[in-house]
C-alpha cells in the first residue's frame, strides 16, 4: 500500500508558500498484530497549523522538517488486525496530510452512529464546531440577552459560532472579507454583517451595527478587529480568544491594540482557550449539535479541494480568505 | 468657615501641569438642619484621577472645568447638626481636593474603631489596599503555589499587593523605577526586584527573576511590562488589570503588546476590575488586613506632601515616580 504524504521541508517567514512543502509517496509496511490500515477520505486544514510551522515550544509540538505533518482527518479501515476497528469502520484521527497510514488503534475514534456526512466530523460536529461551542458557552458564558460579535464570521469556526449564538437567542454581528461571504453569513440569520475590507472605519461600522454595544466578542482575527471590539464593548464584556489569524503570517511582530486600557475601565475579561482542553465536553456538545443539524437549525458551510495534491493550496487559501466555512480536502 | 479647593481649569493633553489647576478659597455657608462641617485632615491623590481629567464617558464621571475636583479623603467633624456624626467623629469621604466641606452625612463613613493612623484608611486599609486585595484574591484567584509579578511594586497598590501575595505564600517578583525603590520593595520581603529603567531587556530580566514562569501578573503599568509578562507567563496564567499608568499621559494612543496571541496559546485570562464594584467586600478585607497591620505583617508605605498648596505637585509626582507607597497630602 502506498501513502501520499505532505512533508514540511522548510520553515516560512511571513506567508508560507508551496516551496515550504513537498509531496512524497511512501510504501507502508505490512500490518503487525493489533494494527489497522486506514485510508483517509477527508482531511482538515486549519489556521492553527501555521503556528506549528514555527520551531518553538507551544501547546502543541511544532511540525518537524523533512517529516509528514499531521492534523485532523477522517478515514476508513481497509485492513484490520484489530477487532476494535474492523474493515469498513469509519474513524476520525489526527493523521491528516496523508492518504493512508497504519495505526494500533490508540489514536483512532470510531465516528458516532449519526446520519451525517463523514466530513462533518472535521467541521461543524468535529473540533471546529466544538471550538465554537466551547468559546461561546464555556469561555464567554453566553446569555440570550448578549449581543455577540464574531470576527471571521464566514470561516470554519466563525460560521458555527454565529449559528450557535443565534440559537441561544443572541443578537449577532459578523465581520467578513467579501460581499459574497457577507451574503452567506446573512443567509445564516446573522443580524448584521460588516465587510471589513470596504467598511472604512471598523470601529464606526461596528458601533453602527451594535448601537447598544457588544457583550461578547468571539476573537478569530486580532489587530484592528480587537481594537474595534474593545472600543464598542459594554462593561463586563467577555472576549473569547480563539485565534488571531491577522498575526500568523506577520514577518515582524504586529503591535497590539492601542486601547487595551479599556479592559480595565470597562471591567472586561479576555480569555484564551485551546479546544484540546475541552475534549471531555465533546459528548455534551454533540448532544446539542446533532439535533440542531438533524433539524436543519445549523448548516455546515464547506469549501472543498480535491486530492492531496491540492492540500497545500487549500491550506494557503485559508490566509487569503479563499474558504467559506470549513476548508476541507477530499482525498 | 473658609475652604481651600483645587479646581480643574483646563484639560491636559499629555502630561498635566500646574497650569491645569487652580487653588481657590471659598466661604462655606452656614449649616442647615441635618448637616455637618467636615475638616479634611488627609487627602489622596491617585493615578486614576488622570483619566477623570478627560471629558469622556467612563466608569466614573469626568472632572468638570472650573469646579472643585474630588477624591478620597479623611477628616473630622468640626460642627454638627446630625446626631449620626457628632463633633469629633473621624470620617472617610470622597470630597478630597479641599480643606473643608459641608455634608448631609450620606457620603460619609465613620472610620472603624481600629488603632491605626487615620491616613491608613486612604491607603493600606482603604481603597488602595482593597484594590490590591481584590485584584489578587477575587480577580487572579491567588494560590500559595503561584509565582506573582507585580509591576509598580513600590507604588500605593503595588506595595500592598506584594505584601499580600507574600502572606499568601507566593513567590513574588516586583518591578520598580529606581534602586531606592528596589531597596524598599526588597525590605518588604519580595523575592526578586527588577529596576526596569536599568534592567535592559525587561522580558529577559523577568525570565531570570522567574525561571519557572509567572502564574499571576498584577498589572499596573501596561506597555512593555505587559509584553514581558505575557512572554514569561505560564499556561493558564491570570492577569489582573488594575491600571496601565504608562498609557495615562500618552499624547497619542500607544500600541499594545505585539504578543497578545499568547493569551490564546497559553490559555491566559486577563481581567480588568474597578474597586468600586467590590465595596461590599470591604469588611471581609478589613477582617484580613487589620490583624496583619496590628501584627506588623503588613507595613504601610507612604509619601507625604504637606498642605493643599502642594496637592497638585503630589498628584503630578505620581507620574514621575516620586512616591514610595501611597501618595498622600496632609491638610
Amino acid at each position: 500500500m502506498k501513502s501520499k504524504q505532505i512533508h514540511l521541508v522548510s520553515r516560512p517567514t511571513g506567508v508560507p508558500s508551496q516551496a515550504n512543502f513537498n509531496l512524497v509517496e511512501v510504501t507502508l509496511p505490512d500490518l503487525q498484530a493489533g494494527q489497522v490500515l486506514v485510508k483517509n477520505t477527508w482531511m482538515s486544514v486549519d489556521p492553527y497549523m501555521r503556528n506549528r510551522m514555527i520551531d518553538r515550544e507551544s501547546y502543541i509540538p511544532p511540525f518537524q522538517l523533512g517529516e509528514v505533518m499531521d492534523g485532523g482527518a477522517v478515514g476508513e479501515v481497509v485492513e484490520s488486525n484489530n477487532p476494535q476497528f474492523p474493515v469498513g469502520a469509519r474513524v476520525s484521527n489526527i493523521s491528516g496530510w496523508r492518504t493512508a497510514f497504519i495505526s494500533n488503534g490508540e489514536d483512532l475514534t470510531q465516528l458516532p452512529e449519526v446520519d451525517l456526512p463523514d466530513q462533518h466530523f472535521l467541521g461543524v460536529i468535529g473540533m471546529t464546531g466544538l471550538t465554537a461551542w466551547v468559546g461561546l458557552t464555556k469561555i464567554a458564558q453566553l446569555k440570550p440577552t448578549d449581543t455577540v460579535f464574531v470576527s471571521a464570521a464566514s470561516g470554519a469556526v466563525g460560521s458555527v459560532a454565529c449559528q450557535i449564538a443565534k440559537l441561544y437567542g443572541c443578537r449577532v454581528i459578523g465581520s467578513v472579507g467579501s460581499d459574497e461571504k457577507a451574503e452567506m453569513v446573512k443567509a445564516m440569520g446573522v443580524d448584521a454583517v460588516i465587510n471589513y475590507k470596504t467598511a472604512g472605519n471598523l470601529t464606526q461600522a461596528l458601533r453602527e451595527a451594535a448601537p447598544e454595544g457588544i457583550d461578547v466578542y468571539f476573537e478569530n482575527v486580532g489587530g484592528e478587529h480587537l481594537e474595534a471590539a474593545l472600543e464598542v464593548m459594554n462593561d463586563y464584556g467577555r472576549i473569547a480568544v480563539c485565534g488571531m489569524i491577522a498575526d500568523y503570517n506577520a514577518d515582524s511582530p504586529q503591535p497590539g491594540p492601542a486601547n487595551l486600557l479599556l479592559i480595565n475601565t470597562k471591567k472586561l475579561t479576555m480569555q484564551g482557550f485551546i479546544v484540546m482542553d475541552y475534549f471531555d465536553q465533546y459528548e455534551a456538545f454533540v448532544g446539542q449539535m446533532a439535533p440542531w443539524l438533524a433539524e436543519g437549525k445549523v448548516k455546515s458551510e464547506e469549501t472543498v479541494y480535491e486530492g492531496i495534491e491540492h492540500a497545500v493550496e487549500a491550506f494557503l487559501g485559508l490566509f487569503e480568505g479563499r474558504n467559506k466555512g470549513k476548508m476541507l480536502v477530499k482525498l
